[in-house]
């Protein structure tokens, strides 16, 4: 029997080669088998205390997906692109096994919901790996920030010199940053986590179907309330791919920085060789790979979100074709945040942290010189007036090529006569940290305290 | 006085002008002028309870920015590129108005945490009123469920006929859709509902601050806990675009919709006059510009959001001046929400419904075919037979150029005798909207459960 | 002998599984296999010439090579990921074969040549490709236009009817949008047409090599002048895939009135059913997934276009990693395109006219309404004024529900008494069409002559 | 009389306040006047050569618009919101000027080619203005490029050292990237330079137009050929905001490397005080605004190019309300692009360069490495061999903190004997550069002749 007779009463012709492999998704929806299995056992046993499926035909259903599950995970499952998708192929697998039984198991759903449902099934669980992985991440900064709360490194705005910051510091801003991305992923979670089962093709069945019942059994926190929504709706793929830019472009943001800091320019860091690659010219280059491509791989996740938002912009309702186009690049977006988190955490635990080019740096572009605004004001200058003395002293530093610590006491009083030999004490990185002290500040005191209430929570 | 002498004793050259007015940005912040007094005057008062500001300093802002404000409201501010944005507008504004006591309100914060906080006060306060919008629109679809909960018309898949639907059902569907925009929106605004301010430029401050203080006086229901991403962080902005994405990917279906429903090939709908447009050229035409309007809209506001992704891709920390991008397409996305949420619950209230179009519509693709098909399971054939003896009936039919149920009850045997005169209760359209009456289903009793469902919940 | 000892002189441990995977590209990029080959057997032939490589050695060479594409055809080419991506892949392949003369290859280039020469040969030859099944799509579009020059449909804007066209003047648009794809792609051929080979790493190499040579002996239009530029540009990428995203931008919008026209509501067309499904439900429908995936696809491409330019955006100079992430995007860009251009110009060959019901619509929608305005203009009135008159008639007719042409002459005079008998002549579609007969008009005259235009540019 | 009459015999009420706001264009597309009364007088003149317009008329015409044009030059002319947008606003101002002559100019032509034909006159010149700024741009770099030819930095892959460059090749590798910008941008001209005018709504005209005449006064290369495509094309849009984003994709790389090499960390050149600004909080601070904003305004035009190809998604012909969404995105390009190019121009003028820093620089890499090995295979070992030789000598030097110049005879002889005295010539990073002179390699020489090449091209 022709495969695609399962519509053909209608038809003249069958579907052409050409078309098949154009419109068939079997090559990447069968990921989604395992899913797609649970699904249908869950919607079985519902029919079955509906009173639409006999214990026998239940009884049947679950021995033969058992045994799918089997030869799917033996790699023995025959997937063939006559039956288009992974729906059709578990299908027919099924009645060539149990016979008419597993014919009835599509009694009261349609490949609409079912696809629909299968799709959420598969993304709340890699939703909960990736906040994992995500937890993993941050537990490394953490680590790495605790080593290095004391470190002292340029804080750059405008990647010009501004004030000494702790490295510490630095690694805990990435920590604030994937503590929102797993927050938007758990928000995403709760949309994901909807039933459209018993939409069926768009508009519900003519069967006693109990929806309440396959929600509990499937683990669904909510239903979807509309049939016709639940068909259409695709608001959960583009969140999630929306929640995932963000996610790459924070690491995309963190990899900028290590290259740069990996850079002999900088100089600031070292990542372990086994991130690293050669030249098959240069012998002496090591670079830093990993993040550049970290970096790269931020384009494609976020070319995934144009896409998927594209593809749904102006469909009319319910179902059309164009859906099938929502999977690759779920699934590509999924693979590329998995694969990154987790070699992104193992490369931040192979960091080594050079702290004396660090110190070096801050020596280099005059950090501390809001430091000595501050000093003259509490002695009792209008901030906009110390604002000039102190850009009239770094110029001067500047032409000598020193730091302003390097300046002796009578240049400094050149500038103001407010100025006294305490002067020095705010004019060390050491000094500038410290004395940034309040929550949020730079003060390694702070750092500490952030990272055990981060480690507090990421534990909890 | 120059105003570039802010920080010119460093520099040998004062800005050029064409420069002043590629980097200026007055012109499109001054909007934010009312959120920026609104923090400054916060932060006025938290310096004056840590000991740093003196009673008489924080009167004489007080009094000099309720000058300023209503300056503004009367249009008489008068607004200087030279002094770059609506920060220093209104601090020159106000040290002009009161001397030293106005240079001193800038100590302990730095331009860079100050926008911040402005614009997340902004955002915070439209996203409130987007938010009112969205239910707004939500109340009009509502109310055009329950006036059309029995309206039946065709539901479609593929743009083909594919069982009937209620009218009041489809429009749910979108109510659906707009409530997910809804909690998106809120969980958003917890994360723009955060406070920069006290991170200074990016380190903090030496200044003894006490941010729980300006956070409660503000009204922030968190404080940014890092410094460094307090300063640097645009994801709210982000974050906030995404949302506003997917709501008017949302409004491009229902455009798309309305437009072939009021084509006169469908004739479904009519869209008061005051919403449309005629022709220059062609008398006939009357043209539903709001909808074409709301679906090219989209474009724009997912162009925003690739530009901000791209804006924030790969930016080392702490602040850079590429961020001073970040305002004009939210603005923008701000306005047209606004704008778009507005006219459209208006143009929903002016929508008519034309039920016999829609019916005769119905008659046309063999709406009830499903039904018939689970008539013939009903009776005991399995469904995939029975999915085949409809797919004969139809093609017999179609030849014809009738409808299933204008088929004689002999003709309907012919393709199987489990056909009995009943049959012609499930091939009605009626009959078929009744038949799915479960949670989520088309039936019209489901319609109008869900209508009151959610009345209840917007005037909650 | 480990494969990453390439480089390992400069390294203390070697690359971590986990970091092969995530940085190798020899799972998809080996796809460039024949270019890679045809790249090298010419470096290796200007070696020779330049007096570096030894007869001896050439000949060895292409031996080897021959073999390796052999192994490849074979299915036989041992593929490593431990060898990361092609070129290595191939490199050792080929040592392995002959031996030094094999090492002696890379002389005087490097892999950021090397690649960004092969991905040039391959992309040129598929742009080749593309371009003759655009045409090939033209080609069936014209068949389509000439057959249909007289068959009278209503012509849409705001998908409100407008003014009657010829169905084959419809179809010529979509051969105009072609033709200017066409165009692009032969203006991004240009740029894809320079040879980087020679630039090596970055900076060129110092072995005496003739980069006019190698060009010629690839068919390289132009040498890409500067060494910095060659390896780091990814221009040609972008570009490609902006145009490739205009051709799907125009395949939706015919995808999309394809899939109007073939909705019962409108019923101007039907397409073949062999590019068509039914529903594992709805036994009576016929659905059209070419063109719905099609209108999905465009989503797909447009996503890769803005992965790549958030690739390179501020990049700096000359290569680096991320650049790896361009050559997937563009595989599956022209996978896409090919895939489609050869599905769409076969259904469009299989889609069938229905004349009867495009009149039908005609008849509904007051088409001729301008050709009575343009009577009356010619008679004498203004054509304000016409407009204004046309308009209260058609007012008349829509409240009557028949068309301008239904209208007794009395009534007609009723609107304005220069109307005379001989109006009815302008009221007919045919008339209408008829009467626009200049150069890019609707009548079919013109649409016969551009059809032939067409016809003789695309077999010249 | 109400101005929205013009269409409303048809209508029973007339369009809100709201809807007239949110429809209505002329805020933005006044800026079209000019080209749209340069549309209007050669339509004006052709309609008169056709028989169509008396003399009268046209002379009215012409004096009418001449008013206009001086209204519009004085500031004086009266726009008016409830004329929707420009062409309503002149033709009404014109009939108000010359009664019933103005009423005649709209025979023929309808707002939809008018449209089409104005932003098509408008962008032609828009492009030529950008051509020229892309070409000085050039010449600021190529002047740069010469003066600094024999000037040594470290070519950096991956951030890392890997080879000597040229400061001048380095710029002309920028000069490449806008001669490939400058290419597309004539290409794209000639889609531009095509005239729809003839089209009128979308079908053509009853009016005996001569298109070739009015294409001839305007100066157009090609006429649309096809009303249907003429109307609805927006080709042309998406084509230039894709040449436009990848200029800024350039941009944004070079503006990365001026961020970076300003950064005391580098050291690497200044940019002249009047291109930078200070800080409100920091005095030593001078930051590299103008290219930090240029790579933020990346994301700008890029959020363009998605949001009109967004818009054009699936829009089925003609002529749609969406497209009005086509001028704001298009306007705000070319504005982006002109203001950016004109204050780059100026910038690289200011450009200082610190040739000391760059070559110290290269002292830190190991830049001349590939020297090394290459010398050895000069002197016999095969490439791969000595690659391997030369990593285990770069390992030994990074140990000792030295260079490989640094290395005495006797170590460096200690990895391969091969190694001679005359091994220092190429150790040095001059050596390294005049060793690449051939076709697009780095040595001075090559950078002065392809410097000469660009000059002449540019002043050709």
């Amino acid at each position: 029997m022709n495969d695609s007779k399962t519509w053909s009463g209608r038809f003249n012709e069958p579907v052409s080669e050409l078309v098949k492999k154009y419109t068939g998704s079997i090559d990447f929806d069968k990921r989604l088998a395992k899913w797609d299995i649970q699904g249908s056992l869950a919607h079985a046993q519902m029919l079955h205390q509906a009173g639409v499926l006999s214990a026998d035909d239940l009884t049947a259903i679950r021995e033969g997906m058992a045994a799918i599950i089997a030869e799917i995970d033996a790699g023995k499952m025959p997937w063939s692109l006559d039956l288009e998708d992974v729906h059709m192929n578990i299908e027919r697998r099924l009645t060539d096994k149990i016979g008419d039984a597993g014919k009835r198991l599509h009694t009261g759903r349609s490949r609409n919901d079912q696809v629909a449902t299968d799709i959420r099934l598969w993304l709340r669980d890699e939703i909960t790996r990736i906040r994992g992985l995500i937890q993993n991440l941050q537990m490394a900064l953490v680590d790495l920030a605790e080593q290095n709360a004391e470190v002292v490194m340029p804080g750059f705005t405008h990647l010009q010199v501004a004030q000494p910051v702790s490295f510490g510091h630095h690694m805990l801003a990435y920590v604030e940053m994937l503590g929102r991305d797993d927050e938007r992923m758990a928000d995403c979670r709760k949309r994901v986590n909807r039933m459209p089962l018993g939409a069926a093709a768009l508009a519900g069945t003519t069967y006693p179907i109990r929806r309440e019942t396959t929600a509990e059994l499937l683990g669904f926190e909510q239903i979807c309330q509309n049939s016709l929504d639940a068909v259409s709706d695709r608001d959960f793929a583009i969140e999630f791919t929306a929640a995932a830019s963000l996610l790459m472009v924070h690491l995309s943001r963190l990899s900028e920085e290590l290259i740069l800091w990996m850079s002999p320019r900088f100089g600031f860091i070292d990542i372990a060789d086994r991130f690293c690659t050669g030249s098959s010219i240069m012998p002496q280059k090591k670079n830093p790979d990993v993040p550049e491509l970290v970096r790269g791989k931020s384009g494609r996740v976020i070319g995934h979100l144009t896409g998927l938002i594209m593809l749904m912009k102006s469909q009319p309702l319910a179902y059309n074709k164009d859906n099938q186009e929502d999977k690759e690049p779920m699934f590509d977006t999924v693979d590329t945040l998995i694969d990154t988190l987790r070699i992104y955490a193992d490369m931040m635990r192979g960091v080594s942290v050079k702290p004396e080019n660090m110190r070096a740096a801050v020596m280099q572009g005059f950090a501390t010189a809001t430091d000595l605004a501050d000093y003259l004001v509490k002695k009792g200058m209008p901030f906009r007036d110390s604002h000039e003395v102190v850009a009239l002293a770094v110029r001067h530093a500047d032409g000598q090529g020193v730091d302003l610590s390097e300046l002796a006491l009578e240049t400094l009083q050149g500038f103001s006569d407010l100025i006294e030999n305490d002067v020095y004490d705010v004019l060390t990185p050491e000094g500038s940290l410290n004395a940034r002290n309040h929550l949020g500040g730079t003060a390694p005191e702070q750092v500490r305290l952030q990272a055990r209430r981060w480690r507090t929570q990421l534990l909890g």
